[in-house]
């Protein structure tokens, strides 16, 4: 099964704990397998593996995702990697924002040329973001195996709709089997209309279609001039806006729909969210007996005391906080728009930090490397850095000098000297960075031996 | 006008803003006459100093308070000092809690014997942390020429009750003048009974009475044996525990009260807290309009946006965050004594610092140093420090040699040397403890030279 996984949005609706970076599936609120939390992501991707052990899986996605995408499942898709014998997942990464049809038409473009997906193959193209159960990973199977075995063009995902949502895309199809023909499209109806089609068997549009590779590559060839993910890939910034609905789900004729009637949940507000939480508590919470219907995820690293509360939503970071009716909360957008700031928490592909003090003239980092990983050789322009290293093992590299270091060791970083960290169990460095202008643009990558912590 | 305030209380019923170290009546939620937000404790110093500046102010209170005490008012009454030729604020320390009249009997000796107080003069004792305005000011300096111009020994001020409160303590006076005698006391009487004490003209005991000193000292020596300050200071362990009520107001027949019918309220709890505060938020805080009769306090770098939410208190610190409904947040006690944990942040006589991160076998504490000040001399037995000095200029002696410093400093100190430092302008410093056991008590004072910074 090949899949491509779209994972957009910046998610300020799930303010704090969603901001420009950290989109709302990366937050982990759902209790795994192994009893940890988890996210969106990490639930999607270890469902589909569960399902099939060979799948493929792409993400398509932004450069600001890539970093987190690579800390929650790079070594999850490489363990996969180990057993299979595939390559783990791939990232196509959207240069910039385009809208739903250059992102699919990129993103096999890429299968076909850097994952060298024949174009007879079935491609299914899936939202990163429902929350759904083990019964969809199945459906999905189920589709990818109908668009293998059939001459349909484009096959659907339709969702038994359980209430007549205004929020949704409806699918009209031409009967009431599993698998049926579509007679029409119904984009966000009223209520009212929204009810006639469902009294009609219409079924939510969830996102999900599959397709032979092939077929979209004509199809960005027809639209797009090209299929060559590098020329694609190079000329992003030029090429039209324009969604895959309107593209070419609407104007396909050979088509169809797989119905569906497990559970399927857009999480997209705070209220939708806490509905799909395992415990009422995340993090250091407590409620007292007079609470009701009140959640809290509290990542930050004090307790929440809650008390004589009802139909509410507590959520903490070192962004901020928010104490919401559940109601209310899916208004934050504006609110937290006009708040604004810096970010002050981001998952790296070695790890994560998290802005602990704001100063004047210099910023206080709490830096946490995941064991065998490392950051880039760069620089820093107008900052110089001092490192306390307060927990592990590992090395560093200081302008092309080599040592080991331990909690205690204390590293000081002038501005325009080059350096990076290597750790061999969990790192933690307490980072504090000085200077008049601090910037997250001010780095100059280096380039430095493979393994250079060897030495 | 000599005046001992008594300062008390542990104060977790305002848990997250107050703590083992932080009582109620030092958090920042008044506005003072020059805009910035001023404590229970600088409100009341600064009203007192303005009806009278020549009031000699003694605080009674324990060892821990002292250093808030310092930071919040030494400047304020080292400058009142500097114009009324008075020796600015006293602070009686008691060596452990025994009780009101041990505390007091101590605060009479500490002014007789180190304040050189004569016997013969009026001494008022009031609560730091009723919320009053300037007229109860006014009726303290009338209260206190009463004392001194009558022979009467004992002069309790007592205040015209709004309503039957169950949780004061009433005195019923023999008339309705501006002073009477007292014929009874009703300690926190059930409704009716307070109705009814409330229709024989009775006021509600506001904790304040005056004395001759000698009055006092007399009492000392009849209940603990002496009234030598020394002898009080050193034996207070062994002193018995007794009430000032019980001991001595209960029992004097030549005591009168002086009523007072303005503003006073006991702000022991969120709900009336916030009742007095002077607008809705403090700190970074953002309310939508859905919101009715929400108080913020956040004491936290980042914002608290609250949206449709009604009758609750919102307060954050680094020690945590509570939510409540108002007429709950009078049950916090329970909860925050299962919480516990580790003071987070203190007033200290020369700053203040922050815990900003606590790690395994490290802690990272924000030091800010006021102007003009500077630490004690010190080592550590177990415990290294690297400072980071982010911001303004000083002057760190270590192991006796002395060096400026000013933004990007660091300062290594292994264990066991000796150290200190002296801020030239607000000095900011990023203070990394490391160790397997990190405590507060491993702390060695040493001697230094007097202005050493000044080489």
């Amino acid at each position: 099964m090949n899949v491509i996984l779209l994972s957009g949005g910046s998610g300020k609706r799930l303010w704090p704990l969603s901001n420009d970076i950290r989109s709302k599936q990366f937050i982990k609120i759902f209790r795994g397998e192994d009893g940890e939390y988890e996210s969106m992501v990490q639930r999607m991707y270890r469902h589909l593996i569960a399902v099939d052990p060979d799948a493929d899986v792409t993400i398509a996605t932004s450069r600001s995702q890539v970093s987190s995408i690579n800390n929650q499942i790079g070594d999850m898709a490489r363990s996969a990697s180990g057993t299979s014998g595939k390559l783990g997942i791939g990232i196509s990464v959207e240069p910039c924002r385009r809208d739903t049809f250059p992102a699919i038409a990129l993103a096999a473009a890429y299968l076909a040329h850097e994952r060298g997906v024949d174009a007879s193959e079935a491609v299914l193209v899936c939202p990163i973001d429902p929350y759904v159960e083990r019964d969809y990973f199945e459906a999905l199977k189920t589709l990818s195996d109908h668009v293998a075995e059939t001459d349909v063009h484009l096959s659907l995902m339709g969702i038994e709709p359980t209430y007549p949502s205004e929020k949704y895309g409806y699918v009209i199809p031409d009967g009431h089997g599993r698998f049926a023909g579509v007679t029409a499209f119904k984009e966000k109806p009223d209520k009212e209309t929204a009810q006639a089609c469902i009294d009609r068997g219409a079924l939510w549009n969830a996102g999900v279609f599959g397709f032979r590779l092939g077929y979209m590559l004509d199809k960005a060839e027809e639209i797009l001039g090209t299929s060559d993910y590098r020329t694609l890939y190079d000329t992003y910034d030029a090429l039209t806006k324009i969604s895959f609905d309107y593209a070419v789900g609407e104007k396909e004729p050979s088509i169809d729909v797989l119905r569906f009637a497990g559970e399927w949940k857009d999480l997209g507000t705070w209220n939708t969210l806490t509905e799909a939480m395992d415990e009422p508590g995340i993090g250091q919470a407590l409620m007292n007996e007079t609470c009701s219907n009140v959640h809290v995820l509290n990542e930050l690293d004090v307790p929440v005391l809650v008390m004589g509360c009802r139909d509410m939503v507590i959520a903490a970071s070192p962004e901020g906080i928010l104490v919401s009716d559940k109601e209310q909360s899916s208004y934050v957008k504006p609110y937290v728009d006009r708040i604004g700031g810096q970010v002050m928490f981001a998952e790296k592909s070695w790890g994560e930090f998290r802005v602990i003090d704001v100063g004047e003239n210099s910023l206080t980092i709490r830096v946490t490397l995941n064991p065998g990983h490392e950051m880039n050789y760069h620089s820093h322009e107008h900052r110089r850095e001092i490192w306390t290293v307060t927990d592990g093992h590992g090395a560093v590299c200081v302008d092309g000098e080599v040592r080991r270091v331990g909690a205690g060791a204390v590293i000081e970083l002038p501005a325009g000297v080059r350096h990076t960290v290597h750790a061999f169990d969990t790192l933690r460095i307490m980072e504090v960075q000085l200077g008049a202008d601090i910037r997250t643009y001010d780095k100059i990558k280096s380039d430095i031996a493979k393994d250079w912590w060897k030495e």
